[in-house]
């Protein structure tokens, strides 16, 4: 599952990729009309054929891949929960615009995409395969730390303090990149309040004063200035079609490097838990000498210790080759 | 001094004209140096001669045409008088500035340009003529109404009804326009504090944001991303220029707008004293007929009255040609 490829350690990758399209949202309604909720339509590149998910069956979805491989991959959190403006057609476009993403990058990992809930979850055929699947979903063992028993790195254990010194790097690197990203999402939100609110508000002003500016002069009486009124006239609209443009801009171009940090955001929040479980591994290594010393494990055990951490080793490093320093520069 | 042009009654414009170019502005002092003041140089364009000018005697020869032209034609106020900062440079340039478009306009008019005060301002040989000059301008008595006296329609009188109906409309005009102006310098200067103040230091911050977020990328130590980390710094840095050209842009064009406009004000301020003065005036023949009935004054009399009040009405008639409407789109 983990080799050794050009830039370190990254995850076998399957022989044929797929990518999921999320599209076509409908409203549907369920106790005789009672509830109200959007589907959305999923279709796989490789089967083409389609299923439908609500918003909470990824969020489903999100948990269950959370509990499975949360230690070993950062899940990125879903788009946010919404309790009011849930059937508003903008609402409605943005967040298929995040499903779709997400779903992107979780096609896109290689251990994800492969995983049985995953395909389950694209490919159940009716309602009573996707409700078994369900079933054994949440049953499902090999979660938590687990995960790395089914790991098999093609690789040499490696040492622990370089292991310890690796995991306080990846530790700094991603409260880093954290860091940075919220100062720029909150920029960027600022930068975003302003372009729709103020801005544009101000422009439009500057071309209402100009525009009756003209006006007046236009009842004056005086003749030859209708050439003069007209290009203060023109002025004075030309500063409100600026005003649109301010305003429609940062749908245009902000709004990508706000969905793409936005994104980071989600997926950076996952280290913490990594990270700890980690450390917690490499500090019941650093504990197993004395255990074996009071015979308390064997060296065998000891030794298998070494390899488990060496395989979540190997699983940390191979993050950087699922995707998450692409399209930084989307601006 | 009034005649009947294309778009209606004019000054009697002369047949060479000049310009006054205000320059080199230079510190001087007296009282041994215990006072110290900025002097500037005017030069004629006809004669070429130079005279040196205290913002003071600017102010001087304002109050002299005030006090002499003032009910008949609009006199722009000068530039703010100001306290603090004098010897400023950049307020010393921006007054410089400022002086030479009032001496423009003062030159370009047709009557205060051949003015005695005015002639003497710029022409002086030396120190006892100007003072000689001054003494004599102060003691002028051909100031305030008195100075219709001194102008000849070549048109015939006006009718009453129709004086009172110009001179209402010249009223609505002037303060329609004043509030227009007003409206414009407002919006004008919220838009040149944003631009210099809040909206540069936002696209501070996000250049910064994305070049410490490429500071962070280069800490990470995988190969293959300096080209990434490259273009987010660019960005970054990009991002910081657009704030010092937001920030500059209003000196470029803004600036203008709001000189002119400035200046606008300062000749919209005079015509509600010319136009009480026609008031007044256009009062005063109204009751003429009551005056003559009861032998207070003789029909001579009153039609002497109907005379001047048909020359005030043709001054304020020529002002559209003296200027006021040109650049107004200097945008």
């Amino acid at each position: 599952m983990v080799q050794i490829g050009d830039y370190g350690p990254m995850w076998v990758y399957p022989t044929s990729t797929f990518d999921c399209v999320v599209a076509d949202p409908k409203k549907g309604s369920k106790m005789y009309g009672l509830k109200s909720y959007i589907e959305y339509q999923l279709t796989c590149t490789n089967t083409n054929r389609s299923v439908n998910h609500r918003y909470k069956h990824f969020d489903w979805l999100y948990e269950r891949l959370l509990v499975k491989f949360g230690l070993a991959i950062p899940i990125p959190s879903l788009p946010d929960k919404q309790v009011t403006g849930r059937f508003e057609e903008e609402f409605i476009k943005m967040r298929m615009e995040r499903l779709q993403a997400w779903m992107t990058r979780m096609c896109r990992h290689p251990v994800v995409s492969e995983s049985e809930v995953f395909q389950q979850f694209l490919n159940f055929r009716d309602e009573k395969e996707w409700k078994t699947g369900k079933r054994k979903a949440e049953k499902d063992e090999t979660v938590g730390v687990m995960i790395f028993s089914t790991m098999e790195p093609e690789a040499p254990d490696l040492d622990m303090v370089e292991i310890e010194q690796k995991c306080d790097a990846v530790g700094r690197f991603t409260k880093a990149m954290d860091d940075g990203v919220r100062e720029l999402l909150t920029v960027g939100h600022e930068h975003w309040k302003r372009c729709t609110g103020p801005l544009p508000k101000e422009y439009q002003k500057i071309g209402k004063a100009l525009q009756s500016l003209a006006l007046v002069f236009s009842t004056s009486g005086y003749q030859g200035e209708s050439d003069l009124n007209g290009a203060i006239t023109e002025a004075g609209k030309t500063y409100e079609e600026i005003a649109t443009l301010v305003a429609d801009q940062p749908k245009k171009d902000l709004h990508f490097l706000m969905e793409t940090n936005h994104e980071y955001k989600g997926f950076l929040g996952c280290f913490p838990d990594i990270i700890a479980a980690h450390k917690g591994a490499i500090e019941r290594v650093k504990e197993s000498d004395k255990l074996v010393a009071t015979s308390k494990i064997t060296p065998q055990d000891k030794q298998n210790m070494v390899k488990r951490v060496s395989t979540m080793a190997y699983a940390l490093q191979g993050k950087p080759n699922s995707g998450l320093n692409d399209n930084v520069v989307d601006l």
